[in-house]
């Protein structure tokens, strides 16, 4: 068997409780043997729902309190340092687990884990990367939405981060990057991404130049560079178009009695294509620069979703993420020095 | 009969040429028996295709060039003074036409405009609007993409133009206006747009706070206000996933015979849809904040797009959308120099 992989995941912090943790736990373990789970939160809480399922693979760790979706930052960071995000990134810090997982408050994980793990040596910025679905597969996309206000060097560090990342997830030898702008022609776009795209020239990576926003669907690119304010506007005007869609086929298929019989024979077809846009399948972003592994899932995870980014934790894990970003960081800041 | 209103259309700028232009122009003025259009480009190329037609509401107005989609900006503004584009921003400069319609270069479109009309009086750049479908009908966004660098001033005078419009051509009495940004609360979002949202809540407008890119789709709010380079990274990305799902649903519904035989059962329904989602029954964005009006419709403009462009024309014409806008923008500027 190859080596175990340990994930602590923040049991607590999730919309729809510690259960949903637990049964994600049972099955993502089930489904790979080289798993370990620490489920972090109250014993109080998780002793009951463990207690008739006895398992070599799953072990817990007490942490009293949980911060919550409207705790300010200095509170979740100064006020709850017993949460159990806080324990799970400890977690990470200290060894015992290679990465963790939460599906609580973004800033309040972004603020803990800067905190505990700090940033990579010459990474000013931590980011926020995820897969998106498009039509060759999906497109990893940074910053979504750590960085509102970036210089042309943050989006450059977000891109060599964002190519390291892809490299080793979807097994990339040389990841296509491009930035996010609105129009393929080098006088368009605003200073910001001008600047950072006459850095991107000179660097080593495949860099292929601007991309706009329909691109991040239809085109031939792996990671898609943004500042955290654009690449967010983004990705939630995306969830909006989508649902919108899903509202409108709703509608059509129930406007009459005709409709709902066609929407039933083509039920099958449907299902299929809900499946395929399902944003579960695309759970977990990856708090990026940090010197760990924190993965951060949708505050209303079910199973099926929680389980997607524990898979993510550990497959950052096992390919070495932290030290492939140590490298392409390290490789890219000697490039600059030698100029 | 009511007041005529005359639309100056440049026939030559589209994809599609100039038999599109011409075609629409003839299914526009049945459709609407206040219009009158004036056909501008070249008449080599205009006299053969209305011969054989004879029409009392449908003129043309020669001009010998034509500004292509690769003519730099100084070539389009000074280099063709006799294009299709500049004769039919003339039109409404001289008062021969109430506004003029172009699926033209829009970045020409918007320089020649600007160059012609002038922009009104306490408006420091135009910008471009554009009704989107959304869940309740649809909602008025801009910039789209004319001004990639903003101050909080502008996106102010954007949600005092865009509301003035939404007012006049969605018959709304006091439209909702929101900030795009990317979280609710007031801590979120960057600098810019914290500004703007200050201005805004000082201003007499009906003002609901932030929205998030979904909201642009599932939101209460009449006019979502964004920067240029946001708006249009927002908009294409929205193309993007339309582009996609569309995909899917094709890929779905061939992938077997019998998916072939349900997509065939659900054609009526998927039609009906597809209508729903049709980008042409939007086509025609506002240039907003000059002297006269002109809209910028979709290179590839079909003769039903083109004609949905051009019934935004005479509709911001016959609503009186300039005065309104001046009034608009005085009125602001009074209150700020009341205080």
């Amino acid at each position: 068997m190859s080596e175990t992989v340990t994930i602590a995941l923040d049991a607590m912090s999730g919309d729809l409780g510690a259960s949903t943790a637990v049964e994600a736990a049972f099955s993502a373990t089930r489904r790979f043997d080289d798993l370990r789970i620490i489920l972090v939160g109250d014993e109080a809480v998780l002793a009951p729902l463990l207690e008739s399922r006895q398992s070599d693979v799953i072990t817990t760790q007490h942490a009293s309190e949980v911060v919550t979706m409207d705790d300010p930052l200095a509170q979740a960071l100064r006020g709850k340092r017993d949460s159990s995000m806080r324990v799970a990134v400890d977690q990470v810090r200290n060894g015992t687990a290679a990465a963790c997982v939460s599906c609580g408050n973004t800033g309040a994980l972004m603020a803990i884990a800067r905190f505990v793990l700090k940033t990579i040596a010459g990474v000013d910025r931590p980011a926020i990367i995820t897969a998106i679905p498009n039509i060759h597969g999906h497109v990893q996309m940074l910053d979504l939405g750590a960085n509102v206000d970036c210089t042309a060097e943050h989006l450059y560090q977000f891109a060599v981060m964002g190519s390291a990342l892809a490299a080793v997830v979807d097994n990339t030898e040389s990841p296509r990057v491009g930035l996010l702008n609105i129009g393929s022609e080098d006088i368009k776009g605003n200073e910001l991404v001008k600047e950072a795209g006459k850095l991107l020239e000179e660097s080593s990576l495949d860099y292929i130049g601007y991309v706009e926003g329909d691109q991040i669907y239809m085109g031939d690119v792996d990671v898609v560079v943004a500042d955290g304010f654009v690449g967010n506007v983004s990705l939630k005007t995306s969830e909006g178009v989508a649902k919108l869609v899903k509202s409108y086929l709703k509608q059509e298929f129930t406007r009459s009695p005709l409709s709902k019989v066609m929407g039933l024979a083509a039920s099958p077809v449907l299902k299929r294509l809900a499946k395929r846009i399902d944003p579960d399948r695309y759970n977990g972003a990856s708090l990026l620069g940090l010197r760990g592994i924190v993965i951060k899932s949708h505050g209303s995870a079910g199973v099926l979703a929680l389980e997607n980014a524990v898979k993510i934790a550990r497959l950052e894990a096992k390919k070495g993420l932290i030290s492939r970003i140590e490298s392409a960081i390290e490789a890219q800041l000697t490039k600059s020095g030698d100029q």
